[in-house]
This record gives structure tokens, sequence and C-alpha cells, in this order.
């Protein structure tokens, strides 16, 4: 991970301004032998000039072969070692709809789901009901109380919510109750005694539930995951020296922000251009900018290569209002790979460019791509080693030892 | 090293196959200022096409500028962090030979030598006397008892055999009795205080030895070295979730691989080809086979850089035998660099392929060389990452974190 004490010593403050824009899932592989990838098939003239002019490299995320969930895969971008971090989904949800989880709170990721008869799981996510419908229910939920914690029950978005308890003595560590097949929902179960009574009061809490669902349609059961509390993290902030604010659409992308202690700024619209503005809009604000582009993961997952490359193209048209911005250091890559061929997130070395006017070594690079990178002046190199990098491209870090 | 701890929770069964080929000390240097090495001189249209197909790579076996031997270097390729596992010699050969090592076994590497009427050692190696001798001279010396403790010796090959101890309280922290120049050979000195005793029996056993093998000629006279116990490393079927089994002609390699846990196969034959049938006839039994070739090496030591690069030829030209079988993921690779120029193993990162039909990312290398792989997707990475690659190329591997 980031030397957070070698760094500490270093940081000098200075007016620059550095942009982090992250396409979810931006790497790819080829879909025919020797073919181009989505990114090298896409056609991006405003990204190929900025890969002449700046420099390339691969990132390895976690560790060379592992894939990483976005969690982790976000974690490290921010300079975390994310085998040494692990943050639960729920936590993540929970931070990501801007719900003030404290540090003793235990959150859940849940889920509304379709059971038949016999009370298994038929359809995991209860035919995605709409965010409407979940609030509908949510708020059904919320009158349930439980013995000595006070109880949240937040709506995400589609079928997904988070359930949040909040107390005294209350321990995270128990099992997810998604039994990932046509099965009934598992109990929390416990995996260290410490957590006996959080999770009898969770069972207290499903059993009522289950009670208030059983007569809905589709959405007559739920399941909980990632259970967790916040683990506290050094702040992004403060490691940097950076005032640092997310620009996301997504929830999850907003609650790994928050946990690392960036701003997270709320805008109208989802579009690039409606980030990109946002971004301008608080320009002088802030020093850092997390800017997270969701299509090219989810074309990905979709399988879908000509998707994916038209979502690269959309943001490639949309870049000038960001240069027009004048940041000091521009970094585009990904949080991991997701190769449509493969249709899920991937272990391949994520494509970077990190663009600095004047602070730059060159390569023999011509365009924006994964086999280009392969000849980038920034060369293999850990996720986690992105943010220093940035920071020295940005002059904010002085000179270590005499 | 791999993240065995990282791994553990992220290793899904399939029905995929995996095969690491080591041509044992591929990697090499060119012979005149800008010349190919072995590998580039050798004609290998069937590693070439592979080359095409896959991805390239550099591996660092156990730290840059370091040269292994043949026992970190495998471990290294195995996924071990051979700085961390130190393995003593008499333990690899005494594994080798398919020895039943016990946990508290002391083992040593034996070779009888030649001394002169002064008592020093005039020729290490006793003129390369023949196996059959050895068995002999082997026998003779198993008459030999010690007080407490039950003493085994083992004929190996040529001049070359394993003592090992067995009892209570054995310790192997004791030096080499080669003198490594002429000189008569040194006692067995323990270098700590609770290896005295053993270095004791050792001596007697030794003072023994030498009124055995006091008449004969050329073997009259005998060193140790590599006294050591296994060191119980984690297994390698276990950490990696694969039924592992090794291909190998040589007992060295046998021993590593028996070290971690593997099958160790026993087939008729010592060609690639008898090593490539060998695989056939168990394919179904395992799910990772280790091949090991090991004439590259050897040709190698001998300076001999024609006869290098034929070796590798006769593997390129077998190759079609192993493609047959349709592994998921072929990794042809070395355990190390053994240039035929400088006569010996050497530093040099080793070259590398990795062929998985749809799994892997292109890159612009058109055949299989220590230069074309310098444009390697893979890049130059450490040889303990090689099994994390060949597991996610595999789909081996979950995703780390939601």
């Amino acid at each position: 991970m980031a030397d957070f004490e070698l760094l500490k010593d270093l940081i000098v403050p200075n007016p620059s301004k550095i942009v982090l824009l992250v396409l979810d899932g931006l790497g790819g592989i080829p879909r025919e032998p020797n073919g181009p990838t989505e990114l090298e098939y896409a056609s991006t003239p405003n990204l190929d000039r900025l890969a002449m002019e700046g420099s390339l490299g691969l990132t390895v995320v976690v560790r060379p072969g592992i894939t990483p969930g976005s969690g982790p895969a976000h974690l490290a971008l921010f300079g975390y070692d994310a085998a040494q971090y692990q943050i639960g989904r729920g936590v993540l949800e929970s931070l990501g709809i801007g719900f003030d989880l404290q540090p003793n709170d235990v959150a859940a990721r849940g889920n509304f789901c379709t059971v038949d008869a016999q009370g298994s799981i038929v359809d995991r996510r209860a035919g995605r009901i709409p965010t409407q419908k979940c609030v509908e229910l949510c708020n059904k939920l919320r009158l349930i109380t439980l013995p000595g914690v006070e109880v949240f029950v937040e709506p995400v978005k589609d079928y997904r919510f988070c359930l949040i308890l909040r107390g005294q003595e209350l321990d995270p560590r128990i099992g997810d109750t998604d039994p990932q097949r046509k099965a009934p929902p598992l109990p929390a179960q416990p995996y260290a005694p410490e957590a006996e009574r959080t999770a009898a009061l969770i069972n207290e809490w499903i059993a009522r539930a289950r009670g208030i669902l059983k007569n809905e349609q589709p959405a007559n059961a739920l399941t909980l995951r990632g259970i967790a509390k916040d683990p506290g993290l050094p702040r992004f902030p403060d490691v940097y020296g950076l005032r640092s604010a997310c620009v996301a659409v997504y929830p999850m992308y907003k609650g790994v922000a928050r946990l690392v202690g960036m701003d997270v700024i709320d805008f109208e619209g989802d579009s690039p251009a409606d980030e990109f503005a946002t971004v301008k809009a608080f320009w002088d604000a802030y020093d850092f900018f997390f800017v997270h582009i969701k299509p090219t993961d989810s074309r990905g997952e979709d399988g879908d290569f000509e998707a994916k490359a038209r979502v690269i193209e959309s943001v490639d048209a949309t870049l000038p209002a960001l240069l027009e911005l004048k940041p000091d250091v521009l970094i585009v890559t990904g949080d991991h790979s997701t190769p449509s061929v493969l249709k899920s997130h991937s272990w391949h070395p994520v494509p970077t460019l990190l663009w600095a006017p004047g602070a730059t070594r060159r390569d023999s690079a011509k365009a924006f791509g994964e086999t280009e990178c392969l000849k980038g002046a920034l060369g293999t190199f850990a996720a986690t080693d992105l943010m220093p990098l940035a920071l020295a491209h940005a002059k904010r870090l002085q000179k270590f030892g005499a």
C-alpha cells in the first residue's frame, strides 16, 4: 500500500488540482485472438492525445491474479492495501446512501427476494422491484423495534436496502443469510462468541420482517449480507493533504469515498457531462476530485463489447469539458478490468493514463489502450502507488532526505 | 510470495487443467553482442504460436540480482518465498529418491570423494563412480550403527548418497564437511548448542565410514553437506486446491515436489515424449501437472549453446502431444536462467509464456524469447505470482470482496 508514514512528512500544499477519473471496469481482453479490447476498439481521440502527451501504465489492483470487488478495488486506487482493510458491503452501502454511520453501528446490505410456498428463494432480486416499492416496504419494516438497540431500515435502489443496528457492544462477525442457491434464507450465524447477541437480535428482526412481508408479491422475503462495522480507515484528506471530493452516481462508490473521509457532492443527472459540470461547479472548493463512471462496468458485465466501447466513446467525447478546467494532474483509469468476453470483473491489470503537462516522461505509446500501456513510462505497478504518483506530478511532495 | 491467506477464501473448484512445464535453466544471454539467446536461436514454431496466442512475461525468481539454486527456484515457481523457506539439500535429495523422510529426521547429502595420502581431497566426485559402485559402498556403510538413533544410508546417483539419522531431539544446525578446496574433509561443526549431540553422532559415523572406505579406490572418503530437516511447508494441493502431480526424471525435482505435497508419478523413460505420455496417462486423476525437463540446464552448464538450443527444439517438437490434451492453462517457463555463456545458473529473469485460450490479454510479442518477453502482457513479475495467475486464468479464483 501507499506508505502513509513516509508521505506524512513530505506533503507540501500548493494550489494544484488533481482529477482521478475512474471508468469502472475499464480494462478488457480481446473478443477474438489478437483483436482489440473494448478500449482499443473505441474511437477515443481525446484520450489518445492525452496518452501521447502523458504517461501510460498498467495497475495491479490487489495482487497478481486476484479479481477485486468494487470496494477493495477503489480502496486500492485510493492507496489503501485492500487485503489489509477488508470492508463489508453493509458499511459501503450505508455510507453510499448518505447514512450517518457511527463507529459502533453494525450495518447489513439487504435484498428483497421472492420465496416459493416451501420458503425457498426463487428470485434473489424479487423481480427487481422499483425503488418506490422498496421505499414502501422499508417504511413497513421500520415499525419493527428490538430491545436495547436503535434500528434503521434504509432503502437503497430497486430491491436493495440497508439494515443498521445502533447500540452498545454490537459485533458484526455474522455470516450472510443468502444461501446463494434455491433454498430458504439462512439464519444469521455468529462466527465469534461475542457476536451471539447481535446475531440473535438480527434473527429476531428477520422473523418479524418475514411476518410483515409474507403477503407481499413478489418481495415476500429478504436476505442480509456483508454485515460489518466501519473499520476506521486513515482519512484520505489527511493522508494526502488534499481537500477531496467524490462525484459519483452510484451509492456504493459514494460509500467508499465517504469511508475514507472524502466529501460526497450531490448533483442532478447521471451522465459524464453532469459529473464534469459538477466538478466545474466545485472546482475552487477542492484540490482532488474522484469522478466515477459506472456504465463501462455494467456493459462489461452484460457481455456487450460494443456497448462498453460506446460508453468509453461517450466519456471521451465529453472529456474537453474536464480539460477546460486545466487540471494539473488528470488520471484516467479503472478500478479493475471487466472484459465483456468474461462478463465479470477480472484480474487483468488496468490501463492507466497519467497526464500532467510539463511533469511526465514520454513513452512510445500512441493511444490509450491495454497493449499501448505495456509500452508506458509508468510500467506495470500496484494501484496503491497511484496516489503518491499523482501527488508527485502535482509537485505536492518534497524531497525525502537530504 | 503468493498470499496463501488471501487465496484461501477465494479458491473455487472446477474441472480445469493446469500444466506447468519447466525447462530447467531456460533463460539465456546472447553469445555475441546483440545476438539471440539459446531460446531465440532455437527454431520453436509451436512455442512461437503459443506466444502469439497467449501472454508473455519475465519472472524474477528470488530477488533481482540473486542467482537461485534449483531448490529455491522451484519453491518460488510453486509460490513459496524461497528467502523465507530455506530447504537443505539433504532434505531435497532424500525426498527426491523417494525416501520416506519423517518430520524429526536429519538428512545430509553425501558425496564420495578421493583423498590423497595426506587425507586432502583431490577429487570431490571420486571420478564420478558409477551408480552401481555407489550402491555397493552404501551397503557397506549401512553396517555402521549409532547409539540411540536409526541410521539410513541411501544411494542417489553416481557419487551421491544420502545419510539420514532418525531419533529424538536431533538438530540439523551443523555445517558442511566439504572444505571446497584441496584439504581434508572438515568435521561436522554444530553452530547451535542444541546441535552438539547430533554433530557428535555424525562425526562418529564419519570416523567409522572412513575406516570402511580407506582401501577403496577412487572413493576412499566422503563429505556431507546440506544437513537439514523437513521444514513442514504449507501443502501445495491444499494452498491452491489442486490435485497435483510431478512428472520429473531427476531426484532433486521430485524431492521439491514431494516437499510441498505433490504426488510424484513414476514412469519409464526420460525423454520429453515419455514425460508428456505420463501426463496423458494421468490426465483425469489430477488438476495440476508440474513437468520438469532437465537437459536445458545441463547443456547450459556445459557451456554448449547449440546443444541447449537443440534441447529446446526437441521439447518444442514434442509439444503437440501435450497440447492435444487441451490444457486450460499451459505455462512454459524455467526455474532460473542458465546462460551457456556463463556455464552456470544466473540471476537473469526467466522467459515465461502463459497460454490460456479466451482468458489472456494480447501483447505485441511474436515469438517466445527473452527480448519478446519484454513486450509481454505479464510484464516482469515475481515467480511467486505465477500460481495465482495460473489459478486466475483457470477461473479457479472468485472475486475478492464486494
